[in-house]
Order: structure tokens, then sequence, then C-alpha cells
């Protein structure tokens, strides 16, 4: 824990199809903008294929640098779910079949009539010393092991272990954000955002090109932990540029 | 370069705006398609804030363990651009407005009538040494320095500049691929996908679930360079699965 009021995160998407391009990814926006609702602050993505030194390294690399780390996907049944196993190997823990997780899945699998085979128990294998989390889909849990979350790969199914695991994660103070759509160039505007920025270096001041045919248009995105100092700077900047006739 | 057969990437996100949630990425996956087609293994994401040591580790750690690192993002007028800065950090060369960039954008902004004022003459700040990418859009150009190519974060933009650089690059062997669709679930056909993953360790083997309603259907995709081993491969795996009467 960050011991102050900034709690931070990393991503860690682990899959070779993503990689190659066949599947498209939307699990990142999906954390992201869930982290900062609940006042996380996401600051470092990577995405990694199915392979052990690449899953391990990224893992161990992320867990010291940031308060929570949040994986995805290899935790499914067949060869190439090598997540969990990953886990236990950065963390230097054994690894086995968790009584828990059985009993999780037993309900599952018996309302869907599939056996629970050395396959599927491979989904029950847990890292030792991790907690387990259950979650509101008919599929194996997911874990946490001290602050690295381990969830599915498939969005559904991973975002229904977000929220489950969201009651226990500690959160910091919120980034507020603010956006001034703006019918003018970046170009047009930069010199007096510039200006504003260094004004008001409290708050976070980001533009943002929107294509529009051949043209653009602009967003500019205000962000700060204060309200007032995000209004302040918002209401400023409306009036600089001449959005307003307050 | 690899000296070999096999061509790596890593792709940088550049973007506080992605982190936070409020622009879903699109260019990840963009680039892993085109570069998987062109024979470049992607082999590594990362998605960083606007912020300078982020940035410039980001490009030290991956310019130096791929073949190429294809940047988005942060090239733009405003205050908040700093990849170019950041990338002439890295490889500790200067950086400065570029005659040749200036001359791309000119037509540009007349077309367009817009003046090339001090903001986006920074856009033509580009790192001693990197050669232009010239594109399709009229917008200022990418560049490249030594194997680090610098694009857009407007995925229009991206494209047309990685369409561009395209020619430029070394390609190595393609990763041919074929997905076989299973009705059945993954759990179902773990042990035989694992044992065939094992006699054919020339085919890559990945198993992807699908969510159907309460239910999951099963994707297998197999990968290779060669094309008679993925064929082999695929063929056998259909008859242990029962797919063929063949």
């Amino acid at each position: 824990m960050s011991g102050d009021s900034v709690v931070t995160a990393a991503v860690l998407v682990i899959g070779d199809e993503i990689l190659s391009g066949r599947t498209k990814d939307s699990n990142i926006g999906l954390i992201a903008g869930h982290l900062t609702s609940i006042g996380i602050r996401l600051r470092e993505v990577r995405v990694v294929p199915d392979a052990e030194p690449a899953i391990i390294d990224a893992i161990n690399a992320l867990r010291k640098r940031f308060d929570y780390v949040f994986t995805t996907g290899g935790i499914g049944p067949t060869h190439d779910d090598i997540t969990a196993d990953c886990v236990a190997h950065a963390f230097g823990v054994a690894i086995a079949v968790d009584p828990r997780a059985v009993a999780l899945m037993r309900p599952w699998a018996e309302a869907r009539g599939i056996e629970l085979n050395d396959a599927r128990l491979r989904m029950a294998r847990i890292p030792a010393g991790a907690t387990l989390i259950a979650h509101s889909i008919p599929a194996p849990p997911g874990f946490m092991m001290e602050n690295v979350v381990v969830m599915a790969g498939i969005p559904e199914v991973m975002t229904a272990m977000l929220l489950a695991v969201t009651p226990r994660l500690v959160t910091g103070e919120r980034l507020l954000s603010e956006t001034i759509p703006v019918e003018l160039h970046e170009g047009d505007i930069a010199d007096v955002f510039a200006m504003h920025q260094e004004e008001h270096p409290e708050v976070v001041m980001g533009s943002y090109p929107i294509r529009q045919g051949e043209s653009f248009r602009t967003e500019l995105v205000l962000s700060a932990t204060d309200h007032h100092s995000l209004a302040d700077a918002v209401l400023k900047l409306r009036i600089k540029l001449k959005l307003c006739s307050c």
C-alpha cells in the first residue's frame, strides 16, 4: 500500500491472441474506467504473451512498483493457461488444487451437467496464501495473491471478478475530470492552454484532437483531486477561450 | 535487427487518456494485426502516461529488447505532447524544428488555411538523425529514429503512418494461423489438445473460450511458419476431435 492518499495500479494482459491481433482487447478500457471511478490511479499497462519468463518478469516488475496489479487471461483449463503457475513462481510459493476453489466450482459444474475432470480442476489450482475471488458468473473463481489480482480474460467474467474484488481494495483520492469541447484546432489554442497549465500546476491538463472528416476539433480535459481547484481552472479557461460570457 | 528470420516488435502507447479509461485504445489491435500480416512478431505492449521518466524508460527498455518499437500518441502541438522530446532524450540526441518537416506541413497548412504558428511548429520538432514518415493524411509527419517508429495517437493518422513506414521495415517469416471452432467446452477437450501440442512442438496452439449466454464454446488456434506443419496438425486435430469423417 502506498500509505498516502494516492493509490496506484498496473494492468497486465496475458495472451498471445491480443499480440497477434486476433482478439481485440477490451479489458484495459474496462479496468481503467473502473479504477479511475473508485480512486485508484492506473499508471501502466503491459501486454505479454503466454510465456512463463515474460509473465513472471512482468508480475515481479509491476507488483513492486505499484500498489496493485490486475492481471487478465490465462486462467482457463488448457495447457496455454499458465498465469496461476507464473504467479506462484513469482512469489516463490507452492501451487495446488485448492479445496475452497473446488467447493465454489461444484455447484456450477452440477448446474451445467459437466464433470470436474482433471482439466477443469486445473482452474482450481491456487498459489499458497492467495484468497479467492468468488463472483456472480457461473465460472471458476479468480484470486488475489498479496497485491496481485488475477482475473479471467473473457470481459464479462473479468468484470464480475473486478466488481467482486472491489470492496477489498484500498482506494485513494478520486481524480475528478472535466471535459471542455472546443470547436478549434489544437494548434490555435496550444499557447493559451500551456500558459493555463503553468498557472494551475495542481490541475493536470490534456488536449485531445478528434478527427472530423478532413478537419479536427479538440477536447480539453482538466483533472484534479480538489473540486474547487478544478472548477476554478475550468471556469478561467472557458473565459480565456471566450466560451462563455460570464 | 534480429539477424534471423524472426523479427520482433513492441508497441508503446503514450497517453493519460488511455490509463484513465477516458479514451478506449484501438491502436494496439490495429498495429498487432498489421504486424502479424507482414511478418513481424509483436511481443509486448506497454501503455504509459504523458510523463517524461515513464516514456524514456519504456523506450529504452523496449528498443534494446526488440527489433522495432512502435509508439502512438503525444506528438501533437500542446504542452502534454512530449513524445518527440522523450525519444531525443532516450537516444541522447538534440531536437529542433526540422525544415524537412516544415516543408511537408506547409501545403497542409495552406490547404486548411491555418497558420504555422509556434505551437504547430512544435510538431515539426524532430530528433537529430531521425527520418520522416510522410503519409496520406493532411497532418504533420511521423518519424523513425533508428528502430523506433513514432506515430500519432488518432487511429486514422496512426494507420496512415504505419502503412507509409511499412516498406522500410525488415520483415521475417509470417506466422500462419488456422482457427478450429468447436462446439465443446474447453474443459472437455483440454487433455486431447495438450497431448496434440506435445506431439507438434513446431505448432503453437491456443484455446479461446467464447461466452454464449450462460455457456461457452471454444476456438482452437494453431499457428506455425511452415504451412505443411500447420495443415498436418490441423487435420490431425480435427480427426481427434471427430470434426470430420476423413
